[in-house]
């Protein structure tokens, strides 16, 4: 067999109730997918014509985001510790109106492009404003990304008057649809509470006619039940659902306040939820119900949420954290446990952003979204468990990244772009912020 | 002004309110102290042996972790998801009594001390059996720590008959004062339902005559009050009252089940509180009422107790994850801002654990615990505020450390051990555990 890079000498995560490492496998990379895995002996008469000796090291699927605002990394830490409400009229709104640009967006995305990939994340599904400039800066940076461009029914960045926005969506779709192998369009309506009913089924009507996902903020933070309750009469998820919203193309994001009803719901539509455990602490949200999620059999994604309500991207600590908040939720230690926050931010996101059997899991036909992480650490011994991926290991463990086949990090040194240029204009654009006050 | 170390072109955290860095400063060491800190403009004529440049770093006073079982790192990931009487009874208490010995302990808290210093933490307050093994291995690898040795009215490792118990600690309290200046010696009674009446209250007294301090795991669960109550018709904390155990030398770990009478006679006595978030939440022991502990003016430190019940020992997760964690508690995002978990990671932890004007701040005549940070890193691009050390920063991201004046590790590399070989022997020890069964 001759394949482009060959991957030796590695370890794969072993089956459930068996030793936690399997060593000495190998992986074999053919263009952009992945051609056989598994052990070493299995790999005879390999024609390579590059070999990557995987030695003390890992290989999982490379994790997937499935919410983020990338560009949102030059709002980091510009405000902690603020009430919700404070933390967006006083400081992201004006800073948004004031900095928002088709470059700011390009740059602070890829900046959240390097975070991601220098900490294993191969799959980000964002929504921001100006995503065209987003999709750029993904696709410049070598990673994998669904992009969606922002519906909201207020003048926003790039769409100065509303009636605007569902064109400005379906310019983003046909542009990227089928451009780049890297990106996939999609469309974000902002909330039940930023859009109108008609906005929001015009949003899904253009989603459907172009056999796209559909991303909404909902039930984020409990003012919002109350405001839907008041507007509509009944809960976000069920207003949705009146209108038609809810199928298995539409991704719920944050979900915490939703009761079994508004779940029940989600899983007869086959919606898709996404947590994103770290902003829902920092802007005092509250926990999602996971456990119940799970139990109904509604296919959940993690995510980070942007970098200015968590401060990080690092999937590695959003997975820790998951882990542990849900346990206090219920006080109960036996509550989701690791395994099925793995799935979460591997395999279930692919399910949850339409990639399933394309990436999220170690197979042969799947792209190579491949991460290598570093055993040879204090903090990851002794490895009784492949549990401990989830609570002990860390971004900055992963050494080498490859998405799409391609070579994007390699012993923690970024090869698809040139970093200190892009932290050199995000520095500047971030000096132009504090002199605006 | 002749100097052993002079670090250069460092940064330093500004002043609330004024930038977050100043630049171009200089930090002077001689022997074990800090000799002068500041602008680099105010070092005039100095004559330094060494010179390290800090370019592109920010120096802070290395993190102290007042609450860790070094020796745990055995059973790190031994046994996730459980529920606490399960844990203990099935994995941590067997696995304690097949596996503890002076071998183990001192290899084990040996990677513990590693993967402290690999993430910032320059001084922890150790306690477990064999301490004077631990001990041995914190001294052996250079880093500050209080050595607690454990009384318990069980059966132990090291000490198998308990009328010994406090015999033995007062040896090892003979043994290590004044032995080694990294090494303090203390007391540490393992808990108001482990310890009988009159063991606390030797305990204590012993602690008082040789001026150590004394640790006590108190209302680490919610079954603990209850029990507590049943035995002794009151709270934890009024039951360690009336028995006159508390003043401003003895430290309550955890007190994650206390009222406000509770925490109003620990502040009255000037007792210490130690908090252990990430242990509270993956136990589903619950959230330590951390706000109410800093109203009332008790000083309070922060842990992250042993690796089997976190899994890590990275005091920046455990800084992040506190401040958030806090602010889910009471559903306000204003609740203990960033400062105070730096406080208490700090200057505070110091104050805890006996050693104010000694550790945990950078100034000159503090002993020198100082550590180096990357800023040249994407997930710390912009640099709003300092806070971002809390909300973004991460243990892998310290550079370089020194301690007690010695420069432990440089540059990620540790210099005062064998890591490897570390590594090794708690691998081969948790290989005997999985033959155990």
């Amino acid at each position: 067999m001759k394949t482009d890079l060959l991957i030796t000498n590695i370890c794969l995560p072993g089956n459930q109730g068996e030793d936690p490492l399997v060593a000495d496998c190998c992986i074999a990379v053919g263009e952009d997918m992945i051609q056989q895995i598994g052990p070493a002996t299995d790999f005879k008469n390999i024609e390579a014509a590059a070999v990557l000796d995987g030695r003390n090291q890992l290989a999982m699927p490379g994790l997937i985001n499935t919410h983020c605002h990338g560009a949102m990394t030059l709002f980091r830490g510009l405000a902690d510790d603020l009430e919700l409400v404070r933390w967006l009229n006083d400081y992201i709104f004006p800073a948004e109106a004031a900095n928002v640009s088709e470059d700011m967006v390009y740059w602070c995305t890829k900046l959240a492009a390097a975070e991601m990939i220098m900490s294993g994340t191969t799959t980000v599904a964002d929504g921001y404003f100006f995503e065209h400039d987003a999709a750029r800066a993904f696709a410049d940076a070598g990673m994998r990304a669904v992009a969606a461009q922002g519906v909201i029914d207020f003048p926003a960045p790039g769409v100065p008057d509303p009636a605007d926005n569902i064109i400005a969506a379906e310019e983003f779709i046909n542009h990227w649809q089928n451009q780049n192998p890297l990106i996939t369009p999609a469309v974000f309506a902002h909330s039940p509470y930023t859009c109108s009913n008609a906005t929001l089924q015009r949003a899904k009507k253009l989603a459907r006619d172009t056999n796209v996902s559909l991303f909404i903020h909902v039930a984020e933070s409990k003012a919002e039940p109350d405001m839907i309750g008041n507007m509509q009469g009944t809960s976000p998820v069920k207003h949705l659902d009146a209108l038609g919203i809810l199928d298995p193309a539409t991704v719920c994001v944050h979900c915490v306040w939703t009761d079994e009803e508004d779940l029940d719901i989600l899983a007869a539509r086959g919606a898709k939820a996404v947590v994103c455990p770290q902003s829902h602490l920092k802007l005092a949200s509250g926990i999602s119900p996971l456990a119940s999620m799970l139990a109904k059999g509604i296919q959940v994604g993690l995510g980070t949420d942007g970098a200015a309500s968590n401060n990080g991207l690092d999937m590695f600590r959003e997975m820790d954290i998951c882990a542990k908040v849900q346990k206090i939720k219920s006080l109960d230690p036996v509550a989701v446990p690791a395994a099925d926050i793995m799935q979460a931010a591997t395999v279930g996101g692919a399910e949850v952003i339409g990639m399933q059997g394309k990436t999220g899991a170690l197979k042969a036909g799947m792209q190579a979204d491949i991460i290598l992480i570093n055993l040879d650490t204090p903090h990851l011994q002794p490895m009784h468990g492949i549990d401990l991926l989830v609570y002990a290991a860390d971004g900055r463990d992963v050494q080498t990244v490859l998405i799409n086949g391609k070579l994007i990090m390699l012993e923690r040194k970024l090869l698809s772009f040139d970093l200190p240029e892009t932290m050199q204009h995000v520095r500047r654009l971030a000096d132009t912020i504090k002199r605006h006050g």
